[in-house]
């Protein structure tokens, strides 16, 4: 049992605003919600919240604040005072677009967090009203037609101290991780519901700090995800690792480049961790030469490309 | 091995152009290739053909023209000259849009047919070229996404008749038929091919001639076809009958009515005959009333409404 | 946050033994782990304790006890002493197999209940270890080939009662109702997790009390839970609905009867629930009018028959 | 029109009888309909023949005689003259298991080719009888439960004599092919049908005759093609190619090597040739060297390896 509901919205830079634009609404087949200077808001037919993506042109690529939901007012202020009593915390903002007052912090590798509770709920013009009242949204049937964002892969000098932080002092549990033969830790996944992965920590190659591994956007089937990688291939995208299943938490993928230069994944599946007291899987550097669940070997960009770039 | 390649185009009439157009365009995913005067021809991203339905405005609904692509110009005089020589030819045309000479004629129930060959292929704009060059066009993206017109199904007085026209004649293939307690004839599903049906007659309940029962488009997966029922519920479409699988060539199906009146389906799955001598599949009432392969049972709409309207 | 994990596993009665488990072994591909008298131990390739149903032979069918996992000993005893504060406590026991010490009670309508928290994790033996160190067991690629038990559909004669009892003693969260035009309470969707639902309440038909609607076994794909449905019909296994999707809750399903008499549905899908505030909804009378998502009619049956038979 | 109905049955030499026939009934979920002397003759559920894939015992591995059924009394003595007036027939038999006379011939590659008209339809026994009568027999839910053969892929050390004399000689549709810079052929995929392919020749990467390179099985779903490379996992076989798209004839795989040392494939999908004048498709060296439809890059071992080994 986390304090924290769930992971986003998540801020992405992008360093040509007009072509990732193209990209989440044209091919993932996000709507727009609303603009505010260099960003644009963006949601998914099946996002609860008013938005779960705001694209923010800039000189740059990469993460811009990663949003953190708090399951109530009381645990939005149990994990603010954890964390200042880290020596994180940054400090209140009024919140960005239709969200209560906000947290503003630093994990140990220097990425932004904002910690929140309130937020405004998204209520679709008459129009645009789903035929089920348990839909958020009315379905987009545009291009990948993504549901929602589902997780995000951020990189780290070091990852057991951002791993450690997490689940000490925002209290995320942590399902998966890759130690190494030298005993330095490699990856870790954590979660705040039962579902196998929220946020994830790798080892940035380059040593550096506050990157973005890659997004990862939502559909319910495998054949929406390779349906996204027919989509990708027709409109150009470059595809960095095509459908396959993971070994770590199972789930399903598609990697590619938006034209930002931000890696984003179209993901499904993943295995539910229902026991409280599910073990730590611990995968090691053996192991980890297998390649994925069904053997795929992961291209060697993967472990290497990151944004923002490292010059 | 039949002479026929395969069924289509159709033509659609429509009392309500407009919403018949805004359906397969915007739900259904079909694309506008030309216009002419109340027609508009349309396609699915794969219709290796220029288009597969000819959408015409006028002051009823109902089956236009039944296209039927001979396999050669050989093939072509064969089985015009048997229809000839049936006494149910009507003449030579210039061909419809894209198409060579074509022989109009009319089966035994009323329903106008054209027999071809010469037909353009599809040639898709520069910007809609697809990645892949054994793709006919690119993948839409919208709505339903249907990717070509599969078959058809119309209604005929006399089942039998117009079944044994169909094989003696045209060449088709029978592979199931509906035989009743009293000996007469409700259904026969025909294919020029191996896919289990392309053109089905079964019983017009009201003893009327010419009418349509449906017409059917594929998407190639069940997930797609479930989809599908999905964007018609948000849309408006009435379903007559949800995704289920049929028990007679277990093809999975979503069938509902588009605002010109007309019974759609999206269909995918389907038995494959590979076997030249398979034995024609006699399905008894008794066995037809356990319902669809799972045991739905057929709304009894399903059974007695077609287009035009009986007045 | 609930303070229970998860519910089960369920002890099923059932008054054919033999039949039962040859359903459950040889159709679902559950596999024995374990026997103790009449009882038969048994599990999905993908639960990760030693087993989730208890299959009792005896003169009726039914539920038996059902599990309810706390999240740790701490909310074990909390949710112990909610329970015997509302006075319908019953003790504590040493527990069923593999599980430690367990208190059992009864909800207002009757049913036995056993809230635990100590419990075994599966431990395949050598030759059945899966190749992937995150899933708990190798699938059996036999049958329906569930993975695990999903949730479970309780009659009450008082759904708001057995209901209000489950929120606030037990501390499940409600997601979705049914409230008739007569103010009283149809149905209500509860789940100590962001899965749409684990434990249901509808009413009994009867008025009858401590009587089961069904029991549920999750697979990963809609189409799986079709594949279940053909496998069904070839094995003679009543189909009371076939595969479609409910407008509560989202989820695909497939219903039968085993041979013991007891409802069992093969499911997957369902929304998730990621808000920790998201509003319950609430169905009224004439929207359930419409049917399953799709407009399937539910069959009559479903809303009057339980088990044990009402004399 | 092609004067073949389909490709098979398929004999496989294996010098590990026994555990590859663990791999086929026990992995594949094939059934055994017949044994004589150092052959086991299997089908799967869907396979209309009493039998599919006749496996023998022997020093080694490899193709043993390819059937090939003819449309009809009439097709097969024309394409037996056709053969022989090609100076490549061997001679007529009196047909393998529950097959009428059959003509035994060899490619002008070596393969040893078998054709016949006459042959026995499954009949299942009571026990096993479908509860729909369009199926051929009951599906098994054992392992990757494939359907049936669906098609194989031999090498030749010179690809175009090989594709030249089954489309000249025995009638064979050519779908697409490989051209490399130098002019030569890589590759041929041929069909009798509108499926994407049933007969391929690939270049012998040593130039060896008489070899093949897979045989492929069919499943209706990409969901159940994925299940069985999970299956496969579990079990143990090694996977040459995970889970992904052609792009040549757009089929979803799953290869991998059998006890036996030969390569087989889960097949699905695949595109459907209704025009019968489809230009043929095709590939140039600098495409294939963007890998699968997908971008995933092919194995090298897929392009070197196949049965018998050569020395």
């Amino acid at each position: 049992m986390s304090e924290l509901a769930h992971l986003g919205p998540v801020e992405l830079f992008t360093p040509d605003g007009d072509a990732s634009l193209a990209f989440f609404v044209g091919v993932m087949g996000m709507d727009i919600v609303a603009e505010d200077g260099p960003s644009i808001y963006l949601r998914g037919w099946g996002d609860y919240q008013r938005w779960s993506l705001k694209l923010t042109a800039c000189d740059t690529s990469g993460m811009g604040v990663l949003g953190l939901r708090a399951w109530s007012p009381e645990a939005l202020q149990r994990r603010v005072a954890a964390v200042e009593a880290a020596g994180l915390g940054i400090g209140w903002t009024d919140g960005d677009l239709g969200r209560g007052p906000s947290y503003r912090f630093r994990d140990p590798d220097g990425h932004r967090f904002e910690l929140y509770h309130e937020c405004e709920r998204y209520d679709p013009p008459e129009q645009l009203k789903p035929a089920l009242k348990n839909v958020p949204g009315r379905y987009t049937g545009r291009g990948c037609a993504i549901k929602r964002l589902d997780h995000i892969n951020i990189l780290a000098a070091d990852v057991r101290a951002n791993r450690e932080f997490c689940v000490d002092t925002l209290g995320y549990r942590l399902y998966e991780r890759i130690q190494l033969d030298d005993g330095s830790e490699a990856g870790a996944w954590m979660s705040a519901t039962i579902a196998a992965h929220e946020l994830i920590y790798t080892r940035d190659a380059h040593g550096a700090n506050g990157r973005l591994h890659h997004l990862a956007f939502w559909v319910d089937t495998r054949e929406e995800c390779m349906r996204a990688a027919d989509i990708w291939l027709d409109a150009g995208i470059p595809i960095e690792a095509a459908p396959s299943k993971h070994a770590i938490a199972q789930g399903f993928f598609l990697y590619g480049i938006e034209p930002g230069g931000n890696r984003i994944e179209v993901t499904t599946g993943g295995r539910f961790v229902y026991a409280p007291d599910e073990p730590v899987v611990v995968w090691t550097e053996e192991e980890r030469k297998r390649g994925q669940a069904w053997g795929v070997q992961t291209v060697e960009s993967f472990h290497t490309y990151g944004t923002p770039p490292v010059k």
